[in-house]
């Protein structure tokens, strides 16, 4: 019954010598790291971080993700997925203390955060790090916004809170990535709950020694994997995470016990889930360097990494002019990680539409544009993109950056047009403008009045003179 | 920004590949599985399993299962961390139309769900699938209870919930051992939520297609590590694993979609999170063979894998009568996975010493017993117990089995105690009879009236009898 030796020990042993490397590697910032665990100093930041410390663009990026995701919240708010939720869950909901971003209903604050989680990921319209494939915002915020929408939280409080669950959770991910992601996890869910505790636990005002039993709690619920993109799981990630992290946060505070190494230990998340790991990244350059930085802002409703097909294929629509019956075959060249992730040939599901190159390149070609209209299960059976979805190819490619494509279209007529991008709209080098972003919310928002659109869209960027953030949530909630 | 080429690259390409093989490997299970995917396979297993066709052995083993987990239930819900989730998560839940069991506080099921789950874990006194390290019965019966406690549900489907859920999580724990627990994930946690989703689905009548679905968020939610280990986040994994699983099969109920191989995708639960694994042991002799069959019962509230040691030394003791102050040094030879789990000397919390190969021999030395008093932060700190302790080396034999140890005390006059054990006490070859199973669970459920006592034993082992299954429930909280 009970066995030994043999290939399991040799095992052991492996994952024994691969953590021990990490384990003494760990803390390894400096003078203040050098005697104190990752999860240590991470939990020291979160609890000692303050906001006039933080620098101005920095602060200014975050008040940018803020009004996206705001605004993705909204958008979202109305997907099937979001009414199925609630339908679902409704019975189990708590006191009706908090706000769900966009709806009528109000429910306890855990469940609030799950539906904000699902709201703000469902479109894929929500922000991402692309040196981590994470979507920040989403987790971290959506616990965020439920645990502030009945406690009575400052807009400062609130700006630095979301600023510390952003930098958490973009820094954990960027401790495991890339062999984390590349082996099949979602890398929002499995990181973001660690951006929820982050936020909430500071708010809740932990002390050194719950922040880090919030954080292994953090860890004992890190979770989320690629097998369902394409699917509502997909949203379900940030949203559990979220719950998760809160839940984390509220479980401490009152004396849960927790591991102590939660990120770092021999067991913790790191060594766990990542077949390779640098917490150095968790912890150099803590209140110094941002990631917010490098975050960026989605003009198109879908996987970051269908962007550059659809950018590609809508500018080869506007300069050629080609209606979709003269399109004979569409080759595309993408990074060998954007054929794994977007795969998807035959599909039928809008939700599928957002991981899918060839679908991609259809209503680039087809439409000339990639908004919610083309992500939905409409568009997705649509018989003239289908015609063109299933004249595509696509190989990976790793001469192209996974923020690049070729596209190669043979029309009928035996004429081949093509196009190349180094970067595609949104990401860094092209980023959406601060009014791109106001735009792209009211175009989310519309299930809010216009004046309240207008209102809430400004408190968002004065959010340090807010002086109770309920006035701001309850701004994005519809009027009943 | 984005990068392509290089390590990450070769990370994808190898994970492919090792997970193409396994896809491939798939649903090989003779004539039925050829077609199907091991999920889909799973799904129609919960489904359409019927209890006249399950073996009269197995269902005594269910049973016994059945007394077990609800003594443990019982004996745990006491702990401080129950009380403190209680305390925590209060103001959190729903309509109070769920039991806790052993409590007089009332939650909704998916809260009621989590503190079965913390309760039934935290004495670690619940039963083992030695073949796979499991303890299956806590996940999935923490959602059972939580399901039937307000639910109409007769004693034969609950009885029938309760195999089918057993089989499930252990099944999908086999298909991931020994990889997956090595590198440090706590398989209670990660396959239990299968388990908590099938006997939950099952119970709610998911169609085929729900249940895919919901093995699927079952899968996005599979979680909990190892460092963990010695707190009260070990208990909190099969809680939210419970609690996890049974919002699985309610969302799916409802329609929300998930990916459909969640089991076997290439970004699915066994490809991200084992490095090898074997889906075939999910769904070969589905119906034929019960993991129930290889269940045990612990004698003692702690690891498992510190049994042999505690036998050992309580042996030792009783033949030899030497006293504490005599003892010079105690050498394990223990299995290098025994010594990777239980290698915790300077401890000072009870539930540290429940995953210390080194108190194991203490109390056994000391106390000659280990009862739920050997575990106590008081018992932890007992200077003679503490003095015993630290004479403890322990060393990582490959000879010895994981279910045996090899124990030499060496004693002030030079005299030398040995005593070598194969199987301990509890196991598959010294089974718990029915009667201790009883004794273990009166012993634990000291906060009920003796009358009620009896009459709750007699309805687990006649639960094909009972009506409806709320009657049994009620027996197992506290008169108000």
């Amino acid at each position: 019954m009970l066995r030994s030796g043999g290939a399991r020990l040799i095992g052991v042993l492996l994952s024994d010598a691969l953590e021990m490397g990490a384990w003494r590697g760990c803390g390894s910032t400096g003078g203040l790291g050098r005697q104190m665990s990752a999860t240590r100093q991470l939990a020291n930041y979160i609890l000692t971080s303050r906001l006039e410390d933080i620098p101005d663009d920095v602060r200014h990026e975050g008040r940018r993700a803020l009004v996206n995701f705001t605004g993705c919240a909204l958008g979202g708010s109305n997907h099937s997925a979001v009414d199925i939720a609630v339908r679902a869950l409704g019975s189990f909901f708590g006191k009706p203390e908090a706000c769900i971003l966009g709806r009528t209903e109000r429910a306890d604050p855990l469940h609030a955060a799950l539906l904000n989680g699902i709201s703000s990921h469902v479109h894929d319209y929500d922000d991402t790090t692309p040196k981590n494939y994470m979507h920040p915002s989403s987790p971290m915020a959506s616990a965020l916004f439920a645990y502030a929408s009945f406690n009575p939280v400052s807009g400062r409080e609130f700006e630095h809170a979301f600023i510390i669950g952003f930098e958490t959770g973009s820094r954990v991910a960027n401790s495991v990535y890339p062999a984390h992601y590349d082996v099949g996890w979602h890398i929002t869910g499995t990181a973001g709950v660690f951006g929820a505790v982050a936020a909430v636990g500071r708010l809740m005002r932990l002390t050194e020694q719950q922040m880090i039993w919030a954080i292994g709690l953090a860890a004992a619920q890190a979770a989320g994997i690629r097998e369902m993109f394409g699917s509502m799981g997909k949203a379900f990630h940030p949203g559990r995470s979220a719950q998760s992290g809160y839940m984390a946060a509220v479980l401490a505070k009152h004396g849960f016990t927790a591991g102590e190494y939660g990120l770092e230990g021999p067991r913790g998340f790191a060594a766990v889930q990542a077949a390779k790991y640098d917490l150095s990244k968790v912890t150099d350059g803590l209140g110094k360097d941002f990631d917010l930085r490098v975050n960026t802002y989605k003009p198109f409703p879908c996987g970051i990494v269908t962007h550059p097909t659809i950018d590609a294929c809508i500018q080869l629509r506007d300069e050629h002019g080609m209606k979709p019956e003269e399109i004979e075959a569409v080759r595309l060249s993408v990074a060998p990680l954007v054929k794994d992730l977007c795969d998807k040939k035959n599909i039928s599901r809008g939700l599928e539409g957002k991981f899918s190159a060839y679908h991609a390149a259809a209503i680039g070609l087809v439409r000339g544009r990639a908004g919610l209209a083309e992500f939905t299960d409409e568009a997705v059976n649509d018989p003239a993109i289908r015609a063109v979805r299933e004249r595509v190819v696509a190989e990976g490619d790793a001469s192209v950056s996974e923020d690049g494509v070729r596209v190669e279209v043979t029309l009928r007529n035996g004429r081949v047009l093509a196009k190349s991008l180094e970067h595609s709209l949104g990401n860094l080098e092209r980023p959406l403008s601060d009014q791109q972003l106001e735009d792209k919310f009211r175009g989310q928002a519309t299930m809010l009045p216009p004046g309240q659109v207008d209102e809430l869209i400004r408190l968002c960027w004065t959010i340090d003179e807010v002086e109770d953030v309920r006035s701001l949530v309850s701004l994005a909630v519809p009027p009943r």
